[in-house]
């Protein structure tokens, strides 16, 4: 009696399942309508105050306002040489060794993908190439708040040191105690980030945009965070001189599933986005009705088991189980959708990769799930969400890396191509370019 | 007489020489200041009016708007085949064929800079790989204000076919006559842009990124344009569902001349940067003194012959002509200021390639102006200025490809890498995480 009333409660939580070919075009609009992203003007206003605050009073304001946000006074907020050996004692063997794993084939997997340069003749006597330089300053932003995510720092710090960007800074929330959390700290120091301070919220992200005296401003923020860090991110982007990776927003996963796929995989694999945060999106794609009410009624059975069920509950209250006519209809609504995590829990899923139009990062198979690059199969984890996979990509190397243009002419260059530049200046009226090709070509003549 | 007067007219526009080893450190920050890049209120509200407009009704507040700021009444804003053909008859020959080369060496070059996928084993059974991705709909702008860029349609146009899109778009603002300007529109087709709309400023801005029911929505917009059109990028951005290029700001030009310069090529490529706007900035650093002097009598010289010289003489005003003790230090102070255009009139200049650090398009020696990457040397003349080149990149063909990462591990490759991960979820306390890896690891292991 007992089990039957929990199962009926969590079955009121679960969403029923949709027919998608049933639904007509507003009612697809709502299945796929994300979970609000507008920022409350309150955040908004609020956000705003400490990047004033930080910009104009430095450090006072930072020693403020993270005894204000993080119950906490410090007098010097960077880890010195002795917390980062108390950190190296405190974390336990295995998570080292599991980070080392991790770091390792990140590092083999992005190192592989770094922006080259090269070059190439365009005309006789014309060269034309690219030269990649790291960006110089960086900043990292690993999130502390219900858990502390090493993970992350893994996920910044590596590709930053593949690029060799000259000062590569990390801001982490301090803990009540006025420590750093020790496996973060370990994390950064496995990929070389040269110096963390324990700053959180929108006071870090105002630090590595503008400078304090202690604090170096950075060219380029990356890293997700609450709702103060992404907007805080978002507003010191807006000058133009701070760039960031991507606009963050709550996390999401797709999963497009056949009738042979492993029933509890696929509802393990939803629940694990789910825990993330009340806001998380959780979607389950099928042609197979059995597979899906199938899983339905796993979910109800492993969300009970959850340590964090109170968070993945909200989560999957706002989930979707859609029934497909068929999987390519399927991967219209995931490319319509660009979902952040794609995971194919198909019979023969690399076959399908071609119909992936938009997406953050795609897991092949049974056994691929999402933890996988969360955390440790080499692929990066801080990836677009909210859409924005229809035009940025997952952080990777190129994200430190600038690439300038070269170019190389010599007098028979000038006079191979410079004619050319003369005709398309004079049409746009501008006689000074042609001036400055037509002195050469007169001078390459003579 | 009257030549004395006039030279010294110039002499007092065009600033003194500046020793920068006897500036403080406050002079030399205002040495590098740009001028103000503060957007006005007055702008920002402006152009907050017509995108709500837009957003909210669509073609009629475009119909209005188009009235409003360029004084013609359109009913229909795409351009038709009709009036595709008439550019084609009007554009003069030596003009279409300038546009046919360089159109080819643009496409030559970033041809060979493309996003490639690659992929790696990081273990026994797990194989991560990228794949690359057109962005699917972009919207291109190409300004038409005191003169038309069909140059600007080429550098946008050959990327975004190279990579692609499935859909490009490309707004110009209409003339009085109601037509578009014929070399941009020969130019778009060059290039394969699928529809071209009669459209300019924020409005057009507007239209790309909510879409109505004329003009389709784009996920990312590029190109260079007015203040009313970088600032509308800005804000369409700042919603985090459209993407721009790179935030935009005057044009700029920074050469590093030694002893060896041709005198009236360095005059000649600074007043090439001045003629673009009155806001435009020019930086020229030596470690010889005649150079610098020489160079400021011959900016006096040609300034005098320039059409657009009221324009370039209110550039002028605002340059610098700077004194350094070695060419070491012209390249520190580069690196610290950034510049869009890094010209370096060096006897060597490619043995100096290594101290650039931050620029966004560099040009080698005497025989190299500006004005040929600017046109048809191959490289993009969208770039980053106003200090952006420390974390933007010239557009390139990336600048329309996403990357997706992909990822698949079988069961040997769960149960390799399969324990990192449920160690370190398990210590950041997201179990439904370790739950999804452990149950496929019991399950391999079965």
């Amino acid at each position: 009696m007992s089990t039957q009333t929990a199962t009926t409660t969590l079955d009121d939580v679960i969403p029923a399942i949709v027919d998608w070919c049933e639904a007509d075009a507003d009612a697809r609009t709502e299945l796929l309508r994300r979970p609000t992203q507008a920022v409350a003007a309150q955040t908004r206003s609020a956000v705003a105050d400490v990047l004033d605050d930080v910009r104009t009073r430095g450090d006072d304001a930072l020693r403020e306002l993270t005894e204000r946000f993080d119950r906490v006074v410090l007098e010097d907020f960077e880890v010195g040489v002795d917390e980062f050996a108390a950190a190296e004692a405190a974390v336990p063997v295995e998570l080292r060794e599991a980070m080392v794993n991790a770091a390792a084939r990140i590092e083999r997997f992005h190192a592989a993908g770094m922006t080259a340069g090269y070059n190439v003749d365009t005309a006789d006597g014309v060269n034309c190439a690219r030269i990649v330089r790291p960006i110089p300053r960086v900043g990292l932003y690993v999130p502390a708040g219900t858990a502390p995510l090493p993970s992350t720092a893994l996920m910044l710090g590596v590709p930053s040191r593949l690029a060799g960007c000259r000062e590569v800074v990390l801001c982490t929330p301090p803990r009540p105690d006025g420590s750093a959390d020790p496996a973060v700290l370990v994390a950064a120091r496995l990929t070389g980030v040269h110096r963390v301070f324990k700053l959180g919220g929108a006071q870090a992200i105002a630090a590595m945009a503008f400078g304090t005296a202690r604090v170096p401003a950075c060219d380029k923020l990356f890293g997700p965070g609450n709702s103060f860090v992404t907007e805080a991110k978002q507003q010191v982007a807006q000058g133009g001189t701070v760039a960031i990776d991507m606009p963050a927003g709550p996390s999401e996963v797709l999963v497009i599933a056949d009738a042979g796929a492993d029933v509890a995989f696929v509802a393990a694999d939803l629940l694990s986005q789910a825990e993330h945060g009340p806001d998380s999106q959780v979607l389950l794609l099928s042609d197979d009705d059995a597979l899906l009410e199938n899983v339905r009624a796993e979910l109800s059975t492993q969300l009970a088991a959850l340590p964090r069920a109170a968070i993945a509950r909200q989560a999957m209250a706002r989930s979707r189980l859609l029934r497909v006519d068929t999987l390519d209809t399927a991967f219209d609504i995931s490319n319509r959708y660009a979902p952040e995590h794609l995971i194919l829990a198909l019979r023969t899923p690399r076959d399908w990769l071609d119909h992936v139009e938009v997406a953050g990062s795609v897991f092949l198979g049974d056994w691929t799930p999402e933890a996988l690059g969360d955390y440790c199969s080499g692929t990066n984890h801080v990836l677009p969400t909210g859409g924005a996979a229809r035009a940025w990509s997952g952080v990777s190397v190129s994200s430190f890396q600038n690439t300038v243009s070269v170019q190389s002419a010599n007098a028979a260059g000038i006079r191979a191509i410079g004619p050319d530049a003369v005709t398309m200046a004079r049409a746009e009226g501008l006689d000074a370019h042609a001036n400055a090709v037509a002195l050469r070509i007169a001078k390459a003549a003579a």
